[in-house]
């Protein structure tokens, strides 16, 4: 690919492309077992942090796959180390917030963070990873949404109903407008540090926004993420908007921010775009169809092909992360098919 | 209300009410002190089988928060009992399936169920409450919708991602099918045995399906749930189909069937109410606004109200259940705007 221009940065920038560029979320991960090989010398945060490791884990499905672009190995809350948050991963089981934000002095009481210094192995990773994938496809940088994170922060870890993050919503507007703010600008510089550090491309991922109606998603989330996504379009990369359960939020989340916004399964591709003129669109395989019968996973394929209607600026992607149980070979098949499928024959 | 006729009912019909009925999904429960008394000497699974026990928390509700109708105290997946899957609730915790369904062999020894006599305990609980509620306010019968039992029986019990459900789905389209028929049966002739025990309405509780594509839930789910709804349907009492994350399955969800059509906070009112003409609407305020300040949940309300305009066809409820730190208080302040604002003055 080297030499020719990129089909993801082109798709990135509404422009034509020789084919629908895709990757996955989550393509560098437990599926694989080369990664599995390296994450039985080493934890997830460890990986993170070294960027010799978090190398070779991002370029693991490159060849594997043949995919168009590379992914950053790292994880959204990273910054809530430096935050002071305190931050692991249980055994087999999702993240864990030592010390979350329940209360208006938890928030004020957050130091500021300049992640160009308090998250600079990852920008050193960034370099590493650009410097060994030799231009043969763009990096993409991420970092997680303003909400998504805050719902990391105030509930501890994971959740199913968001009740204690919407109640301090609703209870303390101030200190959560005052939370929101402080991780727009830590996260929005961060990309902005990733794209200075060689990201080529950036996503914001706000992936449990769904569970908002939309009428609070505008009054409590749009003017953060619009800060945080201002200012990683600052530093002149394209910028990739994510979330899931989003069929109600499209055009606020476009209002906010984002040269493509990325969907989940749940919406038809065509109907997500026509909700967002002016973007590109990335997505929407359901991540469970790779565990399907191959002829329905190719016909699901070719109606996502045929939604996007060979327009420029489509994407494709999964709707969510890789799953686990998910075989390599039906990754790499989904790539050759898409690439096979969307040629321009001019 | 005894002696009147029940807002709710016209509602269900489509027809003008008085005010705009209220009730609220999970309004016997542990939010309420009475109800905690009563789990301290019985089990959930206890209090479904005891006739006695289910009538009195059926009723704990009613003069307390004022709504206009009583759901009978009973748990969707209490025909897995019958069904020989095994059933439990783990402290604190959700279900817990003991043998789950993982193939067509597991489908094909499902037993043949008589809801009418393995599930006799709840109808006869219906009658027992019937008799108590004396007319005060209708009762809603309820089952679990087929895909949504599947997904438990499947999964063995609660999930996030639905991957081992949509896999089984996927892989296995001939068990599937046989597994959605069966529990469609099932579900739909329980709820008419509940209406001819005396239940004046039914709903339909498909809470998960809101994690399909629009083309999965038509292809695996709609001809099972319309089974169901057409089973309950011809008891001639009306029916409510609900779900979550619906906002883009509300026009397959009408097709399927119902009277009413239930959603959550995710979908404006009035978006939802033009996506399925000729249906009355029930929803949709989000639970967690129980826990926020009073003024703001009053904004809320009565925005649900503008957006409902008035027409006949409202059935005010929250878009799930009622949360466990909700102040009871807080509900019959909703319930008393909702009569207020809404009262006819003719």
């Amino acid at each position: 690919m080297s030499g020719e221009p990129s089909s993801f940065l082109a798709a990135c920038r509404g422009q034509p492309a020789r084919y629908t560029p895709v990757w996955f979320m989550r393509q560098a991960g437990r599926y694989l077992p080369e990664y599995r090989a390296i994450r039985a010398k080493a934890s997830l945060l460890e990986i993170c942090r070294r960027p010799d490791l978090a190398t070779e884990v991002t370029l693991q499905p490159i060849e594997r796959l043949g995919v168009d672009a590379a992914i950053l190995f790292a994880d959204i809350l990273l910054p809530f180390e430096p935050l002071g948050l305190g931050l692991s991963f249980a055994q087999g089981e999702g993240p864990v917030i030592a010390r979350p934000v329940r209360s208006a002095a938890d928030v004020a009481r957050l130091p500021e963070v300049d992640p160009a210094d308090a998250l600079g192995y990852v920008l050193e990773a960034v370099r590493a990873i650009r410097k060994a994938l030799a231009d043969r496809v763009p990096l993409i940088g991420f970092a997680g949404a303003p909400f998504t994170l805050a719902s990391y922060a105030i509930e501890g870890g994971g959740t199913r109903d968001f009740v204690t993050t919407k109640t301090f919503m609703y209870r303390e507007p101030q200190a959560w407008h005052a939370l929101l703010d402080r991780l727009a600008t830590v996260v929005g510089r961060y990309l902005a540090a990733q794209a200075a550090a060689g990201a080529q491309a950036v996503q914001l991922f706000d992936s449990w926004v769904g569970c908002l109606a939309p009428e609070d998603y505008r009054r409590y989330v749009l003017p953060h993420s619009m800060k945080a996504l201002q200012l990683a379009a600052a530093s002149g990369v394209p910028v990739i908007h994510f979330g899931t359960g989003t069929a109600t939020l499209l055009e606020a989340m476009a209002e906010a921010g984002g040269d493509v916004i990325g969907v989940d399964w749940r919406i038809p591709l065509d109907v997500a775009w026509a909700r967002v003129p002016g973007c590109g669109i990335q997505g929407n395989l359901d991540p469970a169809a790779l565990l399907g019968p191959s002829d329905d996973l190719d016909a699901r394929v070719r109606d996502i092909l045929r939604r996007a209607g060979g327009r420029a600026g489509h994407i494709f992607n999964l709707g969510h992360g890789v799953l686990q149980p998910t075989d390599p070979g039906r990754l790499r098949a989904v790539v050759d098919l898409i690439h096979e499928a969307s040629a321009r024959r001019d």
